[in-house]
Parts: C-alpha cells; sequence; structure tokens
C-alpha cells in the first residue's frame, strides 16, 4: 500500500460533540466532498448538525456505505467509551472506521475483535503506510503545484482545496494531495508526512503524487514552514520530494510571530519565495511561484482588498484571500505560466 | 531517557568475520576508543583481529565489561544462529548487548528470555529513544560545531572524531556527538536522527547538543546533505536543531555525482556553505564555515596537496584531508574566530 486509502461512500460520525469547532473535520469533509458523504451519525446529546441526513445503521447499509468517518474530536483526542457500541454495530456491517484520533483504533480491543471478525478495516490517518522508500529524485510526468507557509495552520489545506476546485471548474485536470490527517479524511487518501520516519520524508510526497498524464496538475497540500524551528525537515522533504512547477505562499495577515514559538519572527512572503525557489531548483529548474493566499480574517471588508492589492504590487503576483475571493485569480496567472498543459481542450 | 546510553568498557565482538571491511565499526573502535575496548571475541574460523586481547567470558565478567558490541556485519545484515549461544552467555552474566544490525535484538526470543532473566539491556543503535520532543528553537548554552557534506559517505563521522581528538590536543572542551550508529558505538550515546519520526528531527537534534559549559564545543557528526534527493530532510533538521556556531564543509575528491543518484550532481562547497548559512542563520546568526575536509584517496601524495591549495586559495579556508594531515588547521582557525572561549586556561 503506497498511500492510505478509503472507501467511498461515508458516513459522518459527528459523536455527542456539543460545540462546532470540535466537528472541523465533518464540516471539511461537507465542504469539499458533499457529494461523497451519504449522511451523518449523532448520539443522544449532540448539538452539532453537518445538515445532511442522519442515517441509521440499516439505511447505511441499503446505501452500500463504505466507510463511517470520525468527524469530531472530543476532549483529549480520545475515543469515548460513549461512542463504542454504535462503532462496534458498523464495523460488525463490515464498514470500516475512519479516525485520526491520539488512541489508535487497533488498540480498542473491542474494535479490534470486530474488525477481525467482518474484516472492515481500522484506519488511523496518523499512521503512514508501510511501503515507503527513499526518496529518488526521478522527474515524474505530470504536473504538480505545492502550496507552502510562513508559518503552520494559516491554510495551506484549504488554498489547496480551493485551487483544486477552482482549476476544475476551469476545465484543468486537478487534485488535491493529502499530507496530513483531515486531508487523507477529504482526499480518501494519502500519507501524514509528519509521522513518516526521517530518512524517507522525500520519499512518502514522491509517493503522494505519482506519475500522471502530462496535463494533470497534483496540487499537494504543504505542511509547515522552511523557517519554522520545529518542523522545516518536513517542509523540506515535502518540497523536495514533490519537486513543484509551481507553488504558491500561504500566509496570515497580522500574524508577526511562529505561532507556539514567541522568540521567531514570521519570514517575510519574499523570504519563503527566494527560499523555496532556490531549494526547489534542485529537483526541478522550472519551479516559479504563482500566487500568495492570505487568511486575512484579522482585516475588516474595507481593509483587506487594500492590504492584498498592496502585497500584489510589492511581490509582483495574484494575491488572494481564498475564503473571501476563491483562489480564481492565482489559476489564471497558472494558466499563463503553462500555457499549453493548463487546459483540456 | 533522551539519547541512547551504552555501558562501558566494552568487549568487542568480531564473530566470524572473514574480511576487514566487514568489522568497520569494531575498527573504529580501536581508532577513537581504544582505552574502552577491554579485548576481543572472536569465533573459530574468524580471519579479522582487531589486535586487542581476546578474552573468555569469565575474564570479560572479571574486567567488568558492561558491554559486548558486535562491531562486525554479517552477510545480510542480520544476527547468523551461529552467533548466539556466545551472545545469550554474554547476557546470562548481565553484559549488555550492543548491536547495529538489521534484526532487532529484541526480536530475537533467546537473546529475550535471557536478557529479562538477567537484566541486562539489548540495545539497538538504530532505535531512537522513545522521549524526543518537537524542536523548541531555544539557544543553549556552549558552543557546537556540526560537519556538513557534498553528499553521504565521505567523511563526516571520520572528520567529527578527528576534530574532537585534535582540540583536545589543543587543551579545548571538546565532544563528539553522534548522529548515526556507528557513532553512537563509538561516542557510547547519541541518537539515530534518520531513525526518528519527521516532526521530531531538529528537537533530537537539540537533545543530542544540551545546554553545556560556555567554553564547551559539541562536535555533532553530520548526516547526509542539504542538497540531497533522498536526504535533505535529515541534513537540514540537524542543521536547525544544532544550532551551530560554526561548521565544516566534508567533500570527496572525484566524486562529481550524488552516490547512487547519477542523475544528480554533487554541489560545490561554495554551494554548501551558502546555503548552510542561510539557513542556519535561522537559528544562530554567528554561524561561520571554519574549513573544508576533504577525502582525497583518490589523488596521489604529489597531487593531493596541491587540490587541497588551490581549494583553500578559493575558499579562503583552511582545507585538510582529516586522515592525511589531522585536522589541526582547522582547529587553528576555529580558535582565531572564537578567541575567548577556544581554549582552556
Amino acid at each position: 500500500m503506497k498511500t492510505i486509502e478509503l472507501k467511498p461512500p461515508y458516513l459522518i460520525f459527528v459523536g455527542d460533540a456539543v460545540e462546532e469547532s470540535y466537528a472541523k473535520t465533518g464540516f471539511g469533509m461537507i465542504e469539499w466532498r458533499r457529494e461523497l458523504c451519504k449522511g451523518q451519525i449523532r448520539l443522544p446529546g449532540c448539538q452539532v448538525d453537518l445538515g445532511i441526513p442522519s442515517l441509521t445503521l440499516d439505511q447505511a447499509v441499503a446505501e452500500k456505505v463504505g466507510s463511517l468517518l470520525i468527524g469530531t474530536a472530543a476532549v483529549g483526542g480520545r475515543i469515548p467509551e460513549s461512542w463504542l457500541d454504535t462503532l462496534v454495530e458498523f464495523v460488525e456491517k463490515g464498514i470500516d472506521i475512519v479516525a485520526g484520533v491520539h488512541t489508535r483504533l487497533n488498540d480498542i480491543p473491542r474494535l479490534r475483535a470486530a474488525a477481525d471478525q467482518s474484516g472492515a478495516r481500522l484506519i488511523d490517518v496518523r499512521v503512514p503506510p508501510e511501503d515507503i522508500a527513499v526518496g529518488t529524485g526521478r522527474k515524474r510526468s505530470g504536473r504538480r503545484l505545492l502550496t507552502v507557509g510562513t508559518d503552520c495552520a494559516l491554510g495551506k489545506k484549504y488554498t489547496a482545496l480551493a485551487l483544486e476546485k477552482d482549476m476544475q471548474a476551469q476545465n484543468m485536470k486537478a487534485d488535491f494531495c493529502a499530507s496530513g490527517q483531515t486531508g487523507i479524511m477529504i482526499a480518501g487518501k494519502g500519507i501524514p508526512i509528519d509521522a513518516v520516519v526521517a530518512d524517507f520524508i522525500s520519499g512518502a510526497a514522491e509517493q503522494l503524487s505519482p506519475d500522471n498524464a502530462e496535463d494533470h496538475w497534483d496540487v499537494v497540500e504543504g505542511q509547515g514552514s522552511l523557517f519554522h524551528p520545529g518542523y522545516s525537515a518536513v517542509s523540506l522533504g515535502l518540497l523536495i520530494g514533490s519537486q513543484p512547477d509551481a507553488f504558491v505562499v500561504c500566509h496570515k495577515a497580522g500574524r508577526h510571530h511562529i505561532m507556539g514559538w514567541p522568540d521567531f519572527e514570521v519570514p517575510t512572503i519574499e523570504d519563503v519565495i527566494e527560499r523555496t525557489i532556490n531549494i526547489g531548483r534542485q529537483v526541478n529548474r522550472e519551479i516559479r511561484c504563482v500566487g500568495v493566499s492570505v487568511n486575512t480574517s484579522s482585516l475588516s471588508e474595507d481593509m483587506y482588498g487594500l492590504y492584498l492589492d498592496d502585497l500584489s504590487a510589492k511581490t509582483g503576483l495574484p494575491c488572494v484571500d481564498p475564503l473571501r475571493d476563491g483562489t480564481r485569480k492565482i489559476v489564471n496567472r497558472l494558466l499563463m505560466e503553462f500555457p499549453n498543459i493548463g487546459r483540456n481542450e
């Protein structure tokens, strides 16, 4: 198995969540993969509603649901005892359980026993596949775009998903490639790159975006930042293994220090562009930046446009807030930079 | 346990090796840590001799040997059946076994059972300790020198060990810090950094060279190369976590392509210096290159001096072959660059 692969369609387990912020994964599934979500499961006391049908076990079986996705986090990141009866019922019907929680599903005896019986899989999206090779650096067919960042947690996954959507809307062949746990649930496949053993990081990134049609774009979800005191090695391995033709820098307006590392300043967008090109050239001479994606949630409706215009003037690049404007401007730049292979005829 | 820690003194197990090249670890122990090696164990048929006394089990016990180090590799990198009787005898006497082979010692039932009984440890130097935290980027006390490379396997460990020796000879406080399996056996401690999970690489490097006296130098064994298509993430994490004040570039004369990656050219020494400084500055503004260490085994006695002189003129740095000349010239440069903290009074 070269990447994790989930079996659709899905049922989203919301559990007994009382606040929407706990069910971010569930909402992400609805936002980006509504068509694959047959329904939700809410336990008594649940105060979160994803706005899709609630299904019973029998209805799920009738709908041929392949996987039950844990779309919520319990306090402490564990699987509470109160969820187990329901999860076991689904496993007994041969439906896979997919989760990205601290407790490994396979370490829960009741789930393990039921899965051994029915053949259902218990998939921890935090656990990388076993067959990961050392990176070869071999040039692969097809094109790749990577989202990179000035820091963690500022929209690299969201930007990649928005680009996939806007590229497909332009009739381009594009697929989101997930490198983190929530992304893997949304994409239905991927590798949690931060959990791979050091020697195999760029190899994992190569497996994540294998050979493809010449006019196909893999839109690779970035991780961390090349300038991060804790996670830069992950970002570097992902850059080297993805060997991107194009990249988009993601940033959060108003964030001046690395989140959780108050002694480290966030690098400038120009610094990120320069270093990404310098390093990326080792594996792809054509690498270039095609845009900047900014989370401007800290700026008012009046201010954010000025901020982006100013940034655009300074960098010479299309600058967008993907949540407010989408990424269409960046897609246009991509089509301009790669005129022959961007769009299907 | 923050790093692997071995219990000296040692007995070196040479097994039934028939060629010296299989016993490189054993010879390395003798070269760098002769004073810790009480003797060797050679099985019938062994044609390799480390030149130190052969001890019996009883003599080893009388000498208070702490660990039996597997100083040879069998074909296939496993522990052959023919070694087991001997290894088990030592374990039964409470002597640790230390190895860096493919088979995990703990997966061999006879060894495991004997160790459970006696309390001896079975230490795989390829397995990192469990307590590794994410890198903090916090500036630590004391000084650090890192060996970096234009490629793998060209003398980063050897150079670091030669520097340790030459620095100590200059009355400097210096300790070799091992980041790979053979280095860990020699140093008696360390972390196999390439086996650490991606998110924790720079954190592991921080644990490898913790706070120390202001006039103390950790000489950190480098891994891979920032320009390597497979292993650059390891090199980057090690650079960020070591936050070196000084570094030495290691190179092999006549190697033009990355070993095993024929499509990738070896970077120039100047490129390695530039990138190491650019990235290293994130965690240490004072970082500088203090020398170049070249494996000139491909050059004749007449030629190598000319090669090093030429390189020295081009880079403005002391350039040595550590095997031929030692690293004294580099240590002198280090003392010049850090005049107040280099030497004990």
